[in-house]
């Protein structure tokens, strides 16, 4: 029997999806289970996008150029025009999914070997994508206790070597929900042109910011035209997670014209998706403004929640609409999967991501979940109690020194 | 300004849309483009997968598994179970189109410096995505003389060292329309169980075969079960090319579950192309019988208007909807180019693929292109007049003396 590649054996299972069996078999058993372990909302897709869809003309399912097609990367500019991008249509490479722009971006810019810093807990496939490529991932510790701020820069430059290459930023960022500010990114710009790196900037959430706080994007920083690449995603936006569609935008012409030979490789994103997220941009604002304050209210209930329960400790993030909460469990992989296979309260159980796989760093974050408030408030109030329920009685509970300090 | 990869400067542009600025620009000057260089076709989609998508009635558009949908892959199932394949829906992994199928494989299958073998002239972006993993190709050449058929089982063990991992066979053929028989297949079967190979099976033009032959699949092959990865899409066999939509299929569960991580670091494919794809399942046979026709009639036209041309030889290919031909011309690169930019015939001119682009061997195929019969016969009668004056006046025009021999 031939053999499973190196890279095979040592790719990471998604923790966000892994546990996905223990889910199955309590559901079969009977048991609701409130999904907070995947970034999979709720919330409706904007009518006019289904009804792009639904209005399709054409005869023939054809492939679109392999950069997307130009009416498409129009529309997109105008959307980042209005926030100040300063972008042109050339400037855009239609991906699969900000997935795709990330792998893209990773397999432009390095090479088997070379080094990534990203400040952890950091979004977990950037593992995957890491390991696809042969890329060696330098995590960059964050902590709970100032509520995942950017790291000291001091501490980067610790981090440094020949082989470093790339920097990779996700702000808002997935899984702690960390709003960067302008000072923070101006940092990091320092730190890109004194090391002459990239700044990978994942903006899946630039929607999704709260209490009057501002995005700021690498893209908003002169001096950082060749070194910032975008990777960019319609999923959480507009609520499209299986639209799969995303894109890369860079003002660098050596990395737009070498990505896009990875992109002939793989000929185009779907057809579909480009009719449906042109039709997208035309999204009525009301539509966000109701979306930003539906997620208001469901983090401040979640938060709130969290922060009342003895010995759990949850910071008040500023975006995306992820937490990653510090609970008084020995093992969070354990106790995630506890939940699933050993507890119920009236019939309920709730499935989170334990946030180990989001650390690259071995048994960083052992005490700590990922949860997603991608549930409506009614849900979500019904979830935590199931959680407080399940802490009180988890055999492995154990007083957790953090949360202890903290609250 | 940072670097960009090595694997990105190295990474070969596709040898199908490369000279695509060239048509854009005879298209500005007026100029009518018949498009043979991309396997495109101008059949229409079945109306049933498109009436799935305008028929769409969820209101949010969500991931699906990572695998695909359990409905998806059941009914995909059952489309290969009537081909004999012995395939259970667990056994299938959806993938965005062929392309990812085909990136999936290499990356669960093969590290960086392993090698593959694929007789050439072969899909061009097999190099890219080897490019992509840092996998080593190693052609073996086929010769128009036969028509391409599979090199003799001699000439691969040549190529065999300890790092050789697997074998990627493409039946029928893309770019040469060759059909492989049992005979070549059971030849390569105990190549593969003699060296302990994977066999990678692309399958994307299984509906596309003539003259009443027959498609064999490893799959076919009893004693295979842990050698063969399947790599298959809906882009050809539905004219649904820019659904992206394809799958990988294997029978070893140790592939199936490495894999799978491969997937989940993507998180899933399409959900409308899913939908689609699982109406385009019942397809009725007229549909196929339909195309089947009609791209029989397009390549007795096409082979016959180029063996009828002087110094011209082309394959009568028994499958897939391309042929490669030899001209008599000293550059096939060139001449493609200058049939854009310095050609017309009545303000027409035609747009191939130079088959160099299709060899991994320097050199090999100079004076070949590749020609998709994806237009109306009428269109391509007048293309293959077009090529005729073209070739006639080409400042670089040669006597091949394959063709002279052959024909």
């Amino acid at each position: 029997m031939p053999k499973i590649s190196n890279k095979g054996i040592h790719m990471p299972a998604s923790p966000i999806r892994k546990l996905a069996p223990f889910a199955d078999q309590a559901k079969k058993e009977g048991k609701k289970v409130y999904h907070l372990n995947i970034g999979q909302p709720d919330i409706e897709t904007p009518e006019g996008m289904l009804n792009a869809i639904k209005n399709i003309d054409f005869k023939v399912w054809a492939y679109t150029s392999s950069e997307g097609t130009l009416s498409y990367r129009t529309k997109l500019a105008s959307y980042y025009n209005k926030l100040n991008y300063g972008i042109k249509p050339e400037e855009i490479i239609v991906t699969t999914g900000g997935s795709e722009a990330i792998t893209i971006a990773m397999m432009t810019c390095l090479d088997p070997g070379d080094e990534v810093i990203i400040p952890e807990p950091f979004y977990a496939n950037y593992n995957g994508f890491a390991c696809q490529n042969d890329v060696v991932v330098k995590p960059i510790m964050s902590f709970i206790e100032n509520g995942f701020a950017l790291p000291s820069i001091a501490d980067f430059e610790k981090l440094i070597t020949p082989k470093t290459k790339a920097i990779i930023i996700c702000n808002p960022n997935n899984p702690t929900g960390y709003l960067y500010s302008r000072k923070e990114l101006e940092d990091l710009k320092l730190l890109a042109l004194k090391y002459d790196l990239y700044i990978f900037s994942d903006e899946a959430y630039r929607e999704f910011c709260y209490d009057g706080e501002s995005f700021i994007s690498p893209m908003h920083l002169a001096g950082l035209e060749e070194h910032v690449i975008v990777m960019d995603t319609v999923s959480k936006r507009y609520s499209a997670c299986g639209a799969r569609l995303g894109c890369l935008i860079t003002k660098n012409k050596k990395v737009l014209s070498t990505a896009l030979k990875f992109a002939q490789a793989r000929l185009s994103a779907g057809l579909v998706e480009q009719i449906a997220g042109e039709a997208a941009i035309d999204t009525p604002d009301e539509y966000f403004e109701k979306v930003n304050k539906e997620y208001t209210h469901r983090r401040n209930i979640l938060v709130s929640a969290l922060n009342k329960m003895e010995g759990v400790f949850c910071p008040n993030p500023g975006g995306a609409f992820y937490v990653v909460a510090s609970l008084p469990i020995d093992n969070a992989d354990k106790f995630c999967q506890w939940m699933l296979e050993d507890f119920s309260f009236e019939n309920q159980t709730v499935m989170m991501a334990p946030a180990t796989g989001f650390y690259a760093t071995k048994g960083a974050g052992y005490n700590q979940v990922r949860m997603a408030y991608v549930l409506n408030a009614d849900d979500l109030q019904k979830a935590m109690i199931c959680l407080e329920n399940a802490l009180a009685i988890y055999p492995g509970r154990v007083i957790n020194t953090t949360a202890a300090q903290e609250n």
